[in-house]
């Protein structure tokens, strides 16, 4: 892994009621799925490559391995706000780390990471990742 | 059923990565998903009584039956314009209307419609709209 | 519409955690992907013909209309009877009615139909049933 | 953390078509609730008692992190067989290993831990597991 470290951007979730488990708080895996959202709505914004535009080359990202520590509930009038930031990338991977804040006072609400792999569509095998991805990629 | 109409709302929904199925657009249960979400922000934002505070009053809504009509599919870049109104009241029951827009050319998505029952907390059983309540949702 | 009947089904879905929501019963979206879920199984089982094979044959299917009535509540422990048939073939259209009950009392926990059409997956087009493909579903 | 190592269970998952994203594979996050649903079915048929009867304790037990590697894509027609154990106690903790199977093949599709927590329901606070339950689960 190399030693760099890149931007951080932040992205608003609205929690919604099909989110919430028995528990009455955001089910457990929801907030992986906030964090990929996140994720693709930085990769339009922010990184100006979408994911469509990966896929238009053959391209696509998926989830290898992930860690998440739970610290506080969100719950259904709350806000998400994720901050996710490109770590460090080897090969064909890239390690993007998370943290979930619950807008209202910023506290955290979950942390953790997401190992990406980068994979062609036609041979669903791993790509090492193109320098000029890389290069759009560390802003 | 009253003859009455109503004032008709709209809220806007990001569509997720986790909304999307296999068809490459949004799966059909979740435009569902999305007029409830529209309904609870609407309860919040222009009735003045959110979900929350019919749960601290004993009462809670559920959707006894629906229809919906899939007219134009939402993907991954859309945002859904939801819209709805009260239809009518009817003892225990109130009619939502909806139509789902796609935001980019205000075309129509689905529409359809909700018949929710208001239920007591305490007993589960159905029980007639109070006086009150009928008032603040009539606007 | 044609007035034929054709044979119903029943599949068997075990309610998983990730199906309940903050009223502590199974959420109302759920129903329907119940429904889609069982009748992928009685494509392969009983008409013989997947929805994988479908593909294969540049063929989908989607929900183009719904109408679901909820009478009972299912809950975390149950298991749901999930009763399907073809109603009627008419041009690119099936229409499939269901029944869901719950398992233990074998109780109705809600009832409705689907209005599927076929669409050609090259042009996301109507394609009118093709004769062989009515043939098989018409047992 | 304890050495000792207790009884590792199997229980079947057949894969739904709401669990397909647009990968044409199971959700990521949807392997984390297979594991939880595993978890509840065993909860009942093998440690003899269910999440319900927790419940009733006025307990519940609640994810405060994970860890998940993915190895293989589960599909539309597979079947998971997740395994389960717990691996050690710890004050109000319990750490459960699992291992997700792909049922043709038995070739693994994912690996990875759940520590829960063990919370009181009345004050939402952490609770030390109680004698008796650990007894329960020390099979």
């Amino acid at each position: 892994m190399s030693e760099q470290k890149f931007s951080r951007f932040r992205s608003e979730i609205t929690v919604r009621p099909d989110d919430i488990d028995v528990n009455n708080h955001v089910h457990f895996t929801k907030y992986l799925d906030y964090v990929l959202a996140a994720r693709y709505m930085q990769m339009r914004e922010f990184y100006k490559m979408s994911m469509e535009e990966f896929w238009k080359r053959d391209l696509t990202w998926v989830v290898s391995d992930l860690k998440i520590s739970f610290k506080r509930e969100l719950r259904l009038e709350d806000v998400a706000v994720v901050e996710t930031g490109v770590n460090s990338y080897n090969g064909a991977q890239c390690l993007v780390d998370f943290i979930i804040y619950k807008k209202d006072g910023m506290k955290v609400a979950a942390e953790g990471h997401f190992n990406y792999t980068m994979l062609s569509l036609k041979s669903g095998r791993p790509v090492r990742l193109p320098e000029d991805i890389i290069q759009m990629y560390s802003i």
